[in-house]
């Protein structure tokens, strides 16, 4: 038996009512345990009540599994227990544009993003040198109109096979198909190139500039299948003026679109993201 | 005779050509001016060339008016030339939400913003007291469905007798007409409570918390008959998150709203904001 | 007897230790309480602990505090409980420049401020009209070398009558004593025109100008007698460049300072604000 | 003889007077030259004159330098001509820290960053894959107090060899000796990783935490003997709040510092900008 502390993050949601937070903290000190950061929201809206805490505690997994588990049964919680700080297992779908993907695989390295990127994944092969640069398996699927199944099924089953728990769509140029954004609910982050819900579909900057907008953004969101419409994670904004041409702001998007990807999916990573019916909950 | 020197700002456009530059500060060298400030933009997709020149100089409006005249036929220009720093003679629309026009009588009194607010008119009365405080005449010109085309007279007659350059609506609620807007178009601004082309239309702050944005934002742009498609002249963001309501979103948003509006009104009273096609170029 | 619920915020600091969230929610569960919102933050650094919780409950204030009171003693907590939403008594003081108390009374009329200014106080007359047609009391209290001592004494002795809970500094332009200092300690913000710790000192727009700086800014922050070193509770920023005057930063600098300012007091009187040593915990 | 086009861009300072304006257009009008994009600026601080032209022209770059050259003389101009978008030959200096300099190899590979980065240098060998990867030479120069001297004399001759246009210090960590500055005046660019001139010196991020700042910043400079005083070219912040660790502020501080120094590097290739004293003017 030992007595070493282990950093936990919990985090949950449940419908709201009274006596949750006592009832969490009560399950968490029974077992010896220290809070180092909590948060929680109940949304009006929604009658539902989140939660995310850390706690420094000496109890085996299973102890606090059991224990959280009779909670959970009695608040109708959905939950999830993990080691804070452990990087998530991720694959990031890339492909011709490097910035996204280059800026993750980075972070990685620099030992800012709490991810482990298991594969880089593209319908291209562009990008295979930059992925092996950081010693990444680099997998090729390419995708036609006549493989995008067996593309799809091809992904899945990796997915799967490598115990993947976060899909980062890094610019892929790809539309998911309902079943598979089905299969990744939750579980699978895009960077949409505008900030949403303007100029949704293709070639935004080339529609920002059109329309003379003086921001540019860019929006990290949850997949659904609802294009262009899933649970907003992040956005971020630029300021451009008359000067700048379709070609600039893309090149300015660029940097707009890393930033606000690598903050989802870190937040992601942490357990700090919850959804909320279509939209999120993010405890910073 | 004075050789005082007087502060112009020339502003104009043109279809693009070589020579437009020289031969505008040409004129005004031979005129002693000395240029104090001076942009130039050619737009590549429309192929006009947009110009702002302040410039100190001695000459009087007549010489200056008759020379440029010449050069304005030559290059088929639209051109204006005013007094830097002239008070422009603004109207201000307003309904019930003080935040706006309190902003700019507010701003108008430091002596930041360079307009004559000649009068504050509102449909509903709520504000005559603000206006007042200001010392600024208070127009009461109700609208319903039936009195709007002559409410709409009665305020264009009022244009026209208090020689107004330019019309703001301060969160005035009210949609102008075809008609209206053609015959200020140009010259009115209009503030509107979302990051356009987002959320057109009503309530945008319950659209935007529908959508779970993460930032909310404004946008002032000149006022054209086809509603909330008018060329833009700023918008601007501030940050949201989970725990904002409609309610929240809207007092926050009264701060963004503002802050654009004041910035567009005074470039456009410094004739920094022209006119190409539906969109604007800014020369801050 | 009544069953309505009220809306309390309770916040507190105490060293950390394990166990205290689940004691203040189980005191709170115990009354009925319903937590709506709550924030924790342990400081590694101080070794103390910081919460704010907000609870509809119906118990009485005299049973909650009585148990918060038992539990403040087992935890050497420094606690304080009030009713979400009052509005706190609150005294601005100015000098000639209206654009932070302008602010401020606009935001308490509209409503999104929770302050109920008692009165303006200040050492020029200059604003009195504006404090009266917000229908504040204006209280003219001249400061020179020889009188100081005397003015402070008179507002010391306002403080108390009035039963004022917070002085704000709007562009006060007058040093407070070492023991004035001490004696609002916690309840007297000052609003700083300059991104603190850069340009200390008189004329910070001149010193920005001077040194060329790329952005400007505004430090709201506790009075302390350590001129400009009190805790700081919000900074904002705007972008300028080389075509600034220290005229026009001043001018664009008043914008930032309102708006720091009117943030840093609003979560003051959302007892959102703990002092934490000489920097502060500000849960948002 | 070729009637194909150039795009030039000339950049020039000189004492104010009236018609630079007119003469210098009047130069390249005779050349047949057609401006693009132009600006000018007037200090009545420093009393000079600042302005940048591209202009297209097919006239050869002899005929255009003679000419520009009798005008420089009438008018004391300090002014360079070079081809627009032509990269700039540029060193990078670097340590151990892989942020700065992964994010210029980036973008110059990316297309989005007019240099050509022609070496690496480090004091540690540390980043030498990293340049590899990117196809760069590096050159390993280690630094102890001993052999400053011969190291600094090692680069300079490098600059020499490679006919390097501009160092940029990517976190190099290392103080330049008032001998090196001076040799490389107005072509050398640092960043500092704090918002100048708060947290001058070391640690910067550690002050910062323990000044307790709502926002943290860097600042990208030109080089000089007096360090931290440099000419500022642009700076840029983000939000913080008291969660912050000194660690967490250096891994968002980061990002700051590589988004500022990408800006200044890719202004100072563009010469867009121009010594003004202790000052720098930034044409956008």
């Amino acid at each position: 038996m030992s007595n070493e502390s282990t950093a936990w993050v919990l985090s949950l949601s449940c419908p709201d009512r009274a006596g949750i937070v006592h009832a969490v903290t009560g399950v968490l000190a029974e077992h010896g345990g220290n809070i180092t950061e909590s948060q929680q929201f109940g949304d009006p809206d929604t009658g539902l009540f989140f939660m995310r805490v850390e706690v420094a505690c000496a109890a085996s997994r299973e102890n606090l599994e059991s224990a959280i588990g009779v909670l959970g049964e009695r608040f109708s919680m959905t939950w999830r227990l993990d080691v804070a700080g452990r990087r998530m297992r991720t694959i990031v779908m890339v492909s011709k544009a490097a910035h996204c993907v280059n800026d993750l695989l980075f972070r990685e390295r620099a030992g800012t993003l709490p991810v482990d990127i298991v594969a880089v994944v593209g319908n291209h092969a562009t990008l295979k040198n930059h992925a092996e640069f950081y010693e990444k398996p680099f997998v090729h699927i390419p995708v036609t109109a006549e493989t995008k199944a067996d593309a799809e099924a091809e992904l899945l089953a990796l997915v799967e096979r490598m115990d993947v728990e976060l899909v980062v769509l890094a610019r892929y140029m790809q539309i998911l198909s309902p079943e598979l954004s089905a299969a990744l609910r939750g579980k699978a982050i895009n960077i949409h190139h505008s900030f949403l819900p303007s100029f949704k579909g293709a070639r935004p900057y080339f529609q920002a500039h059109d329309r003379g907008v003086k921001l540019i953004g860019a929006t990290a969101h949850y997949v659904t299948a609802d294009l262009d419409e899933g649970p907003i994670i992040e956005q971020d904004v630029e300021r451009v003026d008359h000067t700048h041409t379709p070609e600039s702001l893309t090149a300015m998007g660029a940097d707009v679109e890393r930033r606000a990807l690598a903050k989802a999916v870190r937040w992601h990573a942490e357990h700090r993201v919850l959804l909320d019916g279509h939209r999120t909950i993010v405890f910073k």
